[in-house]
């Protein structure tokens, strides 16, 4: 099945200790449909200025990225510009230009509202509820967020947490959504608020994940160079999402309950973690843009030996 | 086989947010000959003083820890005192009385000479030099030490790195001794220091192995709430050298070459952290005094399933 994606879509400035490039492809819903369209075909909602590079647009659509979604109107695209500190851990928004991404209203084409699956990407939290008010009967719903709107939209990110399936967070935001310090507590506490599940990003540590009594703790892949770290945390979420899309064709896949199975989850946490270790080893989707299939299988199956350790033993 | 440890032996007074408790038993050694005690007999290397109480003298024999190696002086025990700030993740040493063991100079008994596993604890690396220059034949010696070290003894640190085949440490230190803000990098710089393996320990998020172009991630085990961090690393380090110890009987069984296979060394690292979890339940070594052979057991399966998520999904 298709996944849609919401989010944002940039044009990114991104400094690190060592490079500095401009004028990125960039944004939460860029980085989610790029790492989706590796498994499934993706509906695209977002917005863009009519500076918007065609060369982008030609790369969604290389992509099997459907753009009917996507609303390209007068002005300039949101630009977005940040700095790595030393350690690649640490970054500071250097300036952010919402630009036409001011007035946003995300509006669903018809084609769309019928989509089962869907990406609710990092935006404002009041936006990602905007764009489930219009779907007639989604299937599992996964929303992303970011501290900022922990901060500055706290009510309306609670009330939206309530009403999905899966929501995607970093360990540093998981802390200050719950007050609790423990991630173990943290998460079962985010799992209380509504989600079926939940998944705690660790970036270099991996990612946890909660389900109903289950826990699956998927470590990173041992990268040694981290050329870019921008986008990481998108293309987990949109890899993993569009995982679990591509495993139901059918509306006879989607069995009578909502959800997925755990083991399933898990299967799609890992593939979203490959999509991701790809994409930090180059700027912007560069990496992406050349990530072959058998080089995806091959990560897969090295992700299997990273924290196996049974029945390895004679 | 038998397990040679040394290290500290201690009188802990710790603080967390919600407890304090004074005289706990405490020290490296000590917990680490008591987690090594699940899995082989233990011979202790250490200097406590007269005022050491009786009751955890006979606690170690109980354990199956020969004492022959322990010093028992005039004077008083060394006493640490630390408190846990509110996330128990950082630590405030709020007082050290070195006591007896100032002039503590670890002398071999004759029968501890030919000990073929050692772990020395974290102790001063003179210290674990000295023990080193007396054993025989070593064939696996395990280092633990801390950032004490890398900041007040640096060279005597490298060299002692140098001549073990594995070294234990958390990854502040494996930053601080490389230089390398990945943690990937670092446990392979400190592998080209000397050791065969490197495990560094990263608290809650579990532990990375590197072996010869082999790599392994052991997830944390996911405890929600933590009474007392005081001495987990030992207890990791103790399990992880109890368990390869065990697994050697005879002098046959340690083959022609020194060294350990790397999927045996998995299983320990599992193990240690298996023990390390039971620790950190309750103050001093409690909780471990309770544990049964069927709850380690039941918690190393619990590990298997942790990470495991190939052959789930139907």
């Amino acid at each position: 099945m298709s996944l849609l994606v919401l989010g944002s879509i940039a044009l990114d400035t991104v400094k690190t200790p060592i490079e500095e490039h401009a004028d990125l492809l960039g944004g939460s819903a860029s980085y989610a449909a790029v790492a989706a369209s590796f498994f499934t075909p993706v509906k695209l909602v977002g917005i863009v200025g009519d500076d918007f590079p065609s060369e982008h647009i030609e790369f969604f659509k290389s992509r099997n990225v459907d753009l009917e979604g996507l609303q390209i109107v007068p002005g300039k695209t949101f630009r977005w510009s940040g700095e790595y500190m030393w350690d690649m851990n640490q970054r500071e928004t250097r300036s952010v230009e919402l630009n036409v991404f001011e007035n946003f209203t995300p509006e669903l084409p018809e084609a769309y509202r019928s989509s089962r699956f869907v990406l609710l990407g990092n935006i404002a939290p009041a936006l990602q509820h905007h764009v489930l008010d219009q779907l007639i009967r989604p299937h599992f719903v996964i929303a992303d967020t970011m501290d900022l709107w922990i901060n500055i939209a706290k009510e309306e990110l609670l009330s939206l947490i309530a009403r999905v399936d899966m929501l995607i967070l970093n360990d540093g935001e998981a802390r200050e959504l719950t007050g609790e310090t423990s991630l173990i507590k943290a998460g079962r506490r985010i799992r209380e608020m509504g989600p079926a599940f939940v998944a705690i990003k660790k970036g270099e540590h991996g990612c946890l994940l909660f389900g109903e009594n289950q826990f699956f703790s998927c470590p990173a892949y041992p990268l040694e160079d981290i050329h870019d770290p921008t986008g990481a945390g998108d293309c987990f979420a949109g890899g993993l999402a569009g995982y679990l899309a591509s495993r139901h064709l059918t509306d006879a896949d989607l069995g009578e309950k909502k959800g997925v199975p755990f083991d399933m989850m898990r299967q799609a946490v890992v593939e979203g973690s490959v999509v991701a270790s790809f994409n930090v080893e180059s700027f912007s989707m560069d990496r992406l843009r050349k990530v072959t299939k058998e080089e995806n299988s091959e990560r897969y199956e090295i992700f299997r030996t990273l924290s196996r350790f049974e029945a390895l033993d004679a």
